[in-house]
């Protein structure tokens, strides 16, 4: 794990920028966080392109730091500046013109897509958490907030110093992670935007359907894909305050 | 309005029981209900048999007046001491003996059951906000929470006075329940438990589906039919301190 960046944002929150070979990632800690007080941590997934992304998970991360969690992300594979990889981006492609025809994508598109992801980028999270949990100021425990929900699920079956997963049900799902759902246990505490057009609301029902939790939540809003209600992210908050506490 | 016992309770609640003709009810105020500081009022809503439910109702009442909420609920037509109505306990048994035969009950069925009740309780609940918004110490706005959940879609339909409804999908739905709650506009936020073995889930999602809020939340859970989480109340909870402050 190397640093290249860091300052220190209004709040006092600790912003630095790092990598893990050539995976860019970024961690905040709040003012808090220290070796004799070590803070639990929230992974933050997002669907790829963490320049752009960044204003967006910068608020994430100061709302975690304000109830004294660390969080940390980093690139997902073949995206932002990471090299682009070709048979996802033919996947890309195909779901696109089906989407522009008015069609359904097939289960072979959403799998070629999807699972290639999934595969690679879940270690790469894992080797992320051996990074920022070996910083004497991050202690854990360790939830996961959103990103390309297929991953959050390995990620939630992989790992088990994994304690909770907030997942946001907007992206597609292949059928093998319904399957794989039926394994995770720990509590998960799924987003579901009711009005999202580009999303297969059957599929996120038969997802959270699927999760072998004992505690498992679906909170569905109205708003479109990007219209998460406020209230929405509170009660959000109040799931990992619960979990990591 | 005819108050007939009236006690305080241990955190300063001044519960009270009343009839209208011959209709039993409750009303809790919160100890801050003054007549130059009226209190907001949420309709507690129940399945019917208000001694039976009373200490559930009692609960859900001290948490809203910790709020600074009165509380009101009556009892439903065929329930409790109220005289049977012989169609709606002919359409239970049918029902029962669907259910333990192990087959969905028929839609005529829970038609019925539900839609005299609908048709008998609506006028009911509104004459007890005629006269509970009557007493000075009560202002308004009014909030339902809960009950048979077709009650509350036609209530929510038919009450201009309500402005938040939050309903517990948890009895059965006739589908002309369903179409009125398109024309239903107020924010929703409608608690589901996911596994509750004796619900029809799918027209627990069609019903949320149809409601024409463009505020509506649903909060699927898992529990069985009694085990709202904890956490899933105190959201609900939320809910209402939006809508009625």
């Amino acid at each position: 794990m190397h640093f290249s960046s860091e300052q220190r944002l209004r709040d006092g929150v600790h912003e630095r920028g790092f990598s893990i070979g050539d995976i860019p990632g970024m961690l905040w800690t709040p003012s808090s966080a220290s070796p004799t007080a070590p803070v639990p941590l929230i992974l933050l997934g997002h669907p790829g392109g963490l320049s752009r992304m960044y204003p967006r998970l910068a608020g994430r991360a100061r709302h975690a730091a304000a109830e004294g969690f660390a969080s940390a992300t980093i690139e997902l594979p073949g995206s932002g500046e990471r090299p682009a990889i070709p048979t996802v981006e033919q996947a890309r492609a195909d779901l696109r013109q089906a989407i522009a025809a008015g069609e359904r994508p097939a289960d072979d598109t959403i799998d070629r897509l999807i699972l290639p992801l999934v595969d690679a980028a879940v270690p790469e999270w894992q080797a992320c958490l051996d990074s920022v949990l070996g910083l004497p100021e991050i202690g854990g425990p360790v939830a996961l907030s959103g990103g390309v929900i297929a991953v959050g699920v390995r990620l939630a079956l992989a790992e088990p110093r994994l304690v909770a997963a907030g997942l946001f049900a907007g992206s597609f799902v292949p059928r093998a992670i319904i399957d794989e759902a039926r394994r995770v246990t720990i509590p998960v505490h799924v987003l579901l935007q009711w009005d999202d057009e580009g999303n297969d609301r059957q599929a996120a029902l038969d997802l959270f359907d699927a999760f072998g939790s004992a505690e498992k939540t679906l909170q569905a809003n109205m708003g479109g894909h990007t219209g998460v209600p406020t209230y929405a992210g509170e009660d959000a908050a109040r799931f990992f305050a619960r979990h990591l506490r």
